[in-house]
């Protein structure tokens, strides 16, 4: 058997595998894993670094497919090279529920399932993020402990969708030299021929991007290992275009769009046996090629061993710091950080917008957590998250931590996933909160990932002013609130802010948004309390002797509108108290007696937001009154925006004496 | 006077009303009017055909300020050509509340603005737009008629923002060769220098998407001119890149960041006077400047009469037609073309998914309404938005009325919303329902604009199975909703997607939604209904004789399993009804007395959707019952996922009859 032979005999184990489980699921991608088999085959066996036996391997080559549709390559590559998480019966039981073997790569689902692909694009830019983490951490912890490449495998699909401008202009500006993307040119999309709907020459895009680019046929598995060969040795990052035919080796469907989306069939997948040679029946391997595939997985995980050899010779205390970092825990110095904190605000009293204070909480926080990595969608002095010491990093030089993302919000979020998926970091960077809708899909992927990413959103009401409507966030806090798994977070003052920086990083398992005012806020925490009271989601910061006639919720820049309206309505004999509602999420976590007793009994409930109203029954019920926008904002001073939108504490006292007055008529009827 | 003086001067009257208007407001960006101010000039005054008393004239150019931060070039523009909404009040007025004159250029602040722009790169990708249904239109009215370009100005934000590339790569790909897009690229953004962040050869790129590109000195008025000319001769769309400084002229801050985004000051403002020997007072424009832009407004306006020729020289029935198509009004054949097909799925009472039962309600749209433009980014075949006679547009031929969007979400809705904006058609076009998190920005555009585009968005829910929690809409419904002035339309049954498709395309003053299943659907509406049911909202669709101890509400695939539960409950004796809720909004705007009879006085109200809790309240009440996700979906078929998520009769009628028995139980305590 040639060397060739045996690499084809390799490729069409994927190809089969993968052919198998799509037609036994009556579902699926065929058409990718038999096109990029022979691409994957040269990467797994000749360059890729992994251990089977330890997934989560610091220092491992990242693979990330990117065209996550095409599942079943993956599935079948970490099958075949010794993966335990995904035996047969696995690839059996591909896109059926509790599989491991999802429609598209869950991460968390297996180990060698570096992120969560589908959404195109989207792991393109999570590699940006990883190759940029890759270059970080070494600069951090030298050669020896962090050296490794991170290789994407895209479809045409990802190279349309506008997030792959975004995270291969910076990748290019990065000089990320140990990023390899290896596109998958079938020149086929669902509709039929790419030319239906571009044009574009890729490789020439790429290079105006400061990438290097090969151009290789994607069955010829000599081209390809030369072309990474070369790659790897680049100073630039590299795109390999790879010619491939689209469910190649199938007689009637190589090359069509046919051979995308759905199961070959039965008679297809005979003839497609006969012409690839390939006799054995649906999910076996023969032993010699299955041999070759754990030796290939043997071999790669070699570099692990080496690996372990230079970790041991590492001093006590980096390898501790490295694995602390590795494993994702704090740094007890957060602890005393946030409290000392916490311990000025409340002395200080001061006035500050939510997102200065979270910029004086960012400067205890990188002081003392030395894994986050700060930046901005170009608005690094709006969003205030650059904190003093913080340098940048440079395409020269990356023993930085803040990231000058340009204005790509949604490169920004997805490559923020990469690197919160690398590990070893926390990353945090911000835009005005409006512009979350340009990160959703990458937010979505965050907390459907489960992954700590902290996305810092200032600007965040009609408070903003001038800018208008179209910076003005309206529906954004119930759109947030409305995505699973994911923490929103809008502090009222100094204190909470510092508390509620505190849950995001506390926050292993999901990402956190905070919503941060453009406009100062007055102080009102005026006691140092040990608990993070905003972990509890809602908390009475005013109350009242007599029972209860109003309740007052609000969150953030409504706080003080609320208590203001507490005041008046105090002065006027109605007893009333004031709830900060610092977070949904939370305070939905908690007792049903803590429940009960924060939402209370007043007759009348009122909630105040500069947003709709939207998912704020839960605390006032469906016949609760509401004080915030039910439109689009406008261009104005805030303030009179406030007065314009009736957000004041005015029209909330005037609320609910009214509604007050019309229950008690009602009693006396 | 020379020529180059005479450009300067009318060019710093731009500058100046600029400067002076960002400086009273306190708040602005002088840096784009002051930088691209010579461009502008050169383009107003010498090549861009519009009519200051007929801002609406259909066949004007258009110009899009992609860039929408620097609004008061426009502004400037517009007052100084003679466009009556832009008064020097207006200007004096920049971005104070209720203002034309907004922080950002807003559609229907004023004639002239042609889109609402700000959120960067959308006016790029609405320009696309605008000179696809150029060529459209011209390929049906002729050039007599239709003949005309579309300008952007652009900033290096525009270009980073990935959306950029959607636009770009599709224009480059239809050759539209009548788009002009002039790049400020002045180097910097708000954090510094552009090198920052970014180190992309734009030109490089723009050709290798099919572009033809040129660099002009961008304060070289000849050299502008002659590019102008150039791009205007090209058989591809242009970029000309102008080499421009940011905030020209002024001493202290040009081609610096400080010059972006905050006035000038007094004292700057002050020598930036005295350096470009400007001595005119604040507002203030020397009467022969002022003379010769209103004589470029004149001159520019001598097109629509030429055009007013020839548009009445042809016959009355195209003129007929034209105007119609330009007013917004529907052809009457739609009513009837609803009305015979809601009265044949009344008697064939079809089972078909909504997404099928859409593109047989287009089938009979497309043939009445001519102005329906249809497509798809990369799922025509399961978006089903492609009609039988439906020629899909090429480079070459833009005779047809489908365009195949490429994988590119987000372009295709800011091209949609460039469309509607242009006039003359009515876009349509489909992905997946989870990729509106993709389409975002532009969708929030549309409902900001009031302008109508439809959005056709089929596998609403995990209903599409195995291709997983990536590809299955949860909280998007919610998310939707909670964007004002968009109007969303779950259809339940064949009939209610033909009334969704009418409502639709009824809604003149927005964008609507259609969420449509995969999966196939009974129909359960028997009878023809002169009226519109779907237009209330909510309506109900099973009733019971006794007073009813039950009410299910649901939408869309959930209307069925509302039903079965409503069956069973029958059965045990249980008196319910069914509410079918194709539309919040649309339940929102009816009388007190409809609302509160559809929401009626069963003691227990649950709710049935496919997705999040999320503002069901209005309809359940805040302890109503739900049925629904309160996670992310999973991959496998989607029977099993209806049942692993407990979205079934069963689960429903269970519910319902433990909460009446917990009423029960109270009520006999």
């Amino acid at each position: 058997m040639t060397d060739l032979d045996k690499h084809n005999r390799m490729a069409n184990a994927v190809r089969f595998l993968s052919i198998d489980a799509v037609q036994k699921a009556n579902s699926g991608h065929p058409g990718l894993p038999m096109g990029a088999a022979d691409i994957a085959t040269v990467l797994f066996t000749r360059f890729l670094r992994f251990d089977p036996t330890e997934p989560k391997w610091a220092d491992r080559d990242r693979f990330v497919l990117s065209a996550g549709h095409g599942s079943m390559l993956l599935y079948s590559l970490l099958h075949l090279t010794g993966y335990e998480d995904f035996t047969l019966d696995e690839l059996k039981n591909f896109r059926q529920l509790g599989a491991r073997t999802a429609g598209h790569p869950e991460y968390g689902h297996g180990g060698g399932i570096e992120t969560t692909t589908g959404p195109l694009g989207q792991g393109l830019a999570n590699a940006v993020g990883m190759a940029m983490t890759e270059r970080m951490l070494q600069a951090e912890f030298g050669e020896d402990l962090v050296n490794h490449h991170t290789y994407a495998l895209v479809g045409d699909g990802c190279l349309m969708e506008g997030i792959s401008q975004e995270a291969i202009s910076l990748a290019g500006h990065l000089k990320l030299n140990k990023l390899i993307v290896l596109w998958d040119d079938n020149g086929i999309s669902i509709d039929g021929a790419i030319s239906l709907s571009d044009s574009t020459d890729q490789p020439a895009r790429f290079k105006a991007c400061g990438w290097e680019t090969v151009n290789v046929d994607g069955h010829n598995p000599s081209q390809i290992a030369t072309a990474i060969e070369a790659a790897r040795k680049s100073d630039r990052p590299t795109l390999i275009a790879c010619k491939t035919t689209i469910g190649y080796g199938s007689p009637n469907k190589a090359g069509k769009n046919s051979a995308h989306g759905s199961p070959l069939g039965v008679d297809e997948i005979k003839i497609t046996r006969e012409a690839l040679g390939w006799t054995d029946e649906p999910f076996e391997i023969p032993a010699d090629i299955r041999d070759a595939w754990r030796i290939a997985g043997l071999r790669a995980a070699q570099a692990n061993t080496e690996w372990a050899k230079r970790f041991e010779a590492a001093d006590a205390e980096t390898r501790a710091e490295f694995e602390r970092r590795q494993r994702g825990d704090l740094p007890s110095a957060l602890t005393d950080a946030i409290r000392t904190l916490k311990a000025k605000h409340v002395s200080d009293m001061p006035s500050l917008a939510t997102r200065k204070a979270s910029e004086v909480a960012l400067e205890a926080i990188n002081a003392a957590v030395p894994e986050t990595i700060g930046g901005s969608a170009d608005l690094t002095g709006s969003n205030n998250t650059r904190t003093k010491d913080m340098k940048a990093i440079t395409p020269d030089d990356f023993s930085g931590r803040f990231v000058h993302w340009g204005i790509r919000e949604h490169g920004m979020a997805a490559a923020m996933n990469g690197m919160a998926l690398h590990g070893g970091v926390i990353p945090y960077s911000g835009t005005f909160m409006v512009f979350t809708d340009y990160c959703r899909p990458a937010i979505r992927l965050s907390a459907l990932m489960g992954i700590r990413v902290i996305y810092v959103m200032t600007h965040d009401s009609i408070g903003l002013g001038e800018d208008g409507p179209t910076h003005q966030p309206v529906e954004h806090l119930a759109a947030l609130r409305a995505i699973p798994n994911l923490l929103v977070l809008r502090p009222a003052d100094a204190t909470e802010t510092a508390e509620c920086w505190q849950i995001a990083l506390e926050n292993r398992n999901g990402p956190s948004v905070l919503a941060l005012t453009r406009q100062n806020l007055a102080a009102f925490r005026a006691q140092l309390e040990e608990k993070n009271l905003c972990g509890n989601g809602a908390y009475e910061v005013c109350s009242c002797d007599d029972e209860a006639k109003v309740t007052l919720f609000a969150t953030g820049s409504e706080v003080e509108i609320a208590m203001a309206a507490h005041a008046q309505l105090t002065e006027d004999g109605i007893p009333a108290r004031v709830v900060s509602v610092p977070s949904f999420e939370l305070f939905k976590k908690q007792s049903d007696d803590y429940r009960a007793s924060i939402i209370g009994t007043a007759p009348v409930k009122i909630a105040i937001e500069a947003g709709i109203e939207m998912g704020w029954s839960r605390f006032i019920g469906d016949d609760g009154l509401f004080v915030g926008m039910d439109s689009f904002g406008a261009s104005g001073p805030y303030k009179e925006l406030y007065e314009h939108f009736g957000i004041t504490a005015e029209v909330a006292v005037s609320k609910a004496k009214a509604r007050l007055e019309a229950l008690e008529t009602t009693t006396e009827e």
